[in-house]
């Protein structure tokens, strides 16, 4: 076992087997160096969709992102840790029952799903598509615990537009409700906003029933819009950076406004803008996903954290970058587009996220420096931005 | 256009075209011959999955049900009623945009998925193929509706089984939730109890969102648990007979308990027996699915009607078989067996079903005299009964 940072191997004596599926995503890939490098044995699973959807839609990585072989080759090259890859679908249950077998994780967590809102709202195909690689892919995975590594914890990544955005506090998975003189607490009621979305909320349905019936231990991450690509490990070597996508169908909102700034476009705020949603920065993705797998839930237990750090409108990001991009010298200017979802533009949101605070997250706040830093990569990538893939185009109802 | 009930024809002025999927089965074609002779225009899709499940399973109808061919040919034969039968999958995404090109229906009533809690849960492979099979062809449908017949109103049969047992009254999809001084009407939280009630539960989030996103009209008819064989349209001739299905996969508890009444075996109480569901007699169905037709929900308006009539638990059913078997000479005992279920064997129980009520709904209750019926027309035909696939086999944790 190589070094292991004394601090947190103090606070979490053990050294676990990690299985990391979709492993070679935006997320996916930081997540594994960083496990590996706080001392964890790292397996890998991709069928590079990622990958393959932007090919198909004709877009790509800000980065240069190189093959998954080529990242685990150079990270070894550099720190000397071993991220296992196992190539394959999820969909394909003998695959998954394979990757299980050999690896016998003690953790799994699960980034391998198509992650896009738009994507799934592109038309009918790329929608019962969505459902069925997220859903089934999911499923398989819920067996493979059951008959394989029942003893082993899983952490899924969800998303916090589950909930919608109802017009009361949204909590983090559960609600205790009074109801005609009687009491419970009960899964949080969702009203989700895309065809991937929806996904998401069957995969917490089918997680929770697997815990309740059969004591799988599970903790669902209601995560947040993700931005930033620096991590610790992506920052060692050019050839371990992650993917960052800007395009209307994989790019979030914060990394698009920066790419826009930077080609000089302006920044797309879709309707009023007063959108609010939760968000974090990539550091504190791996940071959450970590506390989660080092603090683990019990077997049977079905734990749902919201994980975000931050409350924003898309109004209010625009604005930060306008300013910052300002004191960078950039003419940053906003512009209101028809929004290409339906969505509330305006309304009420407060979601707590104390859980993981709980747990010893601190949090990266979104700063000046870190949108600084930002532009600042972008801008060395300039030459790679492809301009027409940005604009709007998939719209929630083509009929509109 | 044939002769018209005139009562209901004053109170629904225009017969419409309506289109049943799965109308091959139990309560599908009851529906389609009911609603034929109620004036409208029907049209039944149908993929036979429920007589191939039947043939995998090595179990049969206890009724001699005839082919669909047969069954509309008899039909029209009898009451000059046409009922256009279609022979296709709802997976298939162009079978589907064939037939709503060709009905051009008006209400799509969707019986057309896989209806068994057991078979869902025999193994992973019927786990994802009930998913895919229920989930992907709604999918299918509410594309078809939104690009073909978006001003169709949908009446989707759901089930009861998606609120699960919670500890509070169970209200008709929708639960005011008062949270920390705010307010928000939300859909009523989901405990489903198997991978088939989960499929539900997803399809009533797809359906749900199509309504808010597209415009869409529907009804969700959360159904309790349906007994009976016989309705007005069965009873004219032996050939138009429906399913009855009284195996531990595709039985329901009280016709189960008819045919073990009738060959002598005790009634099969899973475990403590205490477990509370809503029921409905067959001919209820019927008039419940009529009223959701001739009442139709408003373009983008997702209503939820509890479709049951009383509440019982399994002991209360078992009692009145007994009781009700013994004033027919039938010697009948009651066993409880181990549940192959994991669910609240004794839980709180209150779900309200007011609306269909309100509606006009005029419940049929579970007399003595429906058991007797019931029980006559098991007797008719036990020489076609198998024994073997009565008892619980199908496990909800093989490991247990």
């Amino acid at each position: 076992m190589r070094a292991i940072d004394r601090a947190v191997r103090w606070r979490y004596p053990a050294a676990v087997k990690v299985l990391i599926l979709g492993g070679d995503g935006y997320l996916g890939w930081p997540t594994a160096m960083h496990l590996a490098q706080a001392g964890h044995d790292v397996a890998v699973a991709d069928n590079l969709l990622r990958r393959n959807m932007a090919t198909e839609l004709g877009t790509n990585s800000l980065t240069p992102i190189q093959p998954l072989q080529d990242r685990v080759t150079v990270f070894k090259e550099l720190t000397g840790n071993e991220v296992r890859p196992f190539f394959g679908d999820l969909i394909d249950a003998q695959f998954v029952d394979e990757v299980f077998s050999e690896v016998r994780p003690d953790s799994v967590i699960h980034y391998g799903e198509q992650p896009s809102a738009p994507y799934s709202m592109i038309d009918r195909r790329h929608a019962v598509a969505t459902q069925r690689n997220n859903v089934e892919g999911n499923l398989n995975v819920l067996y493979a615990m059951r008959d394989l590594t029942p003893q082993a914890h899983l952490v899924k990544l969800g998303t916090m537009g589950e909930y919608g955005t109802p017009n009361i506090d949204i909590e983090e998975g559960f609600i205790e409700i009074e109801h005609k003189g009687r009491k419970d607490t009960l899964p949080f009621p969702k009203l989700p906003g895309s065809m991937y979305h929806l996904s998401k909320v069957h995969d917490s349905h089918n997680i929770h029933f697997a815990c309740r019936i059969w004591g799988l231990a599970a903790t669902d991450l209601n995560q947040g819009v993700v931005y930033g690509i620096r991590t610790e490990e992506t920052a060692l070597d050019e050839r371990v950076c992650t993917r960052f996508d800007y395009d209307e169908v994989f790019g979030t909102v914060l990394n698009r406004f920066c790419v826009q700034a930077v080609v000089g476009h302006p920044l797309t705020v879709y309707g009023k803008g007063g959108q609010t949603r939760g968000f974090l920065n990539i550091i504190d993705t791996l940071q959450c996903v970590r506390l989660a797998v080092e603090n683990p839930a019990a077997g049977g237990e079905f734990r749902v954290f919201n994980q975000f750090t931050e409350q924003f409108s898309v109004n209010e990001l625009a604005e930060i970058v306008r300013r910052v991009g300002g004191g960078m010298g950039i003419n940053v200017s906003v512009e209101s587009v028809p929004g290409p979802r339906i969505e509330a533009e305006e309304h009420y949101y407060n979601a707590a996220h104390t859980k993981l605070v709980e747990l010893g997250l601190h949090a990266h706040p979104l700063t000046d420096d870190v949108v600084i830093r930002m532009i600042e990569t972008v801008a060395r990538y300039k030459d790679r931005i492809l301009v027409g893939p940005i604009a709007p185009k998939t719209r929630w109802d083509p009929r509109s």
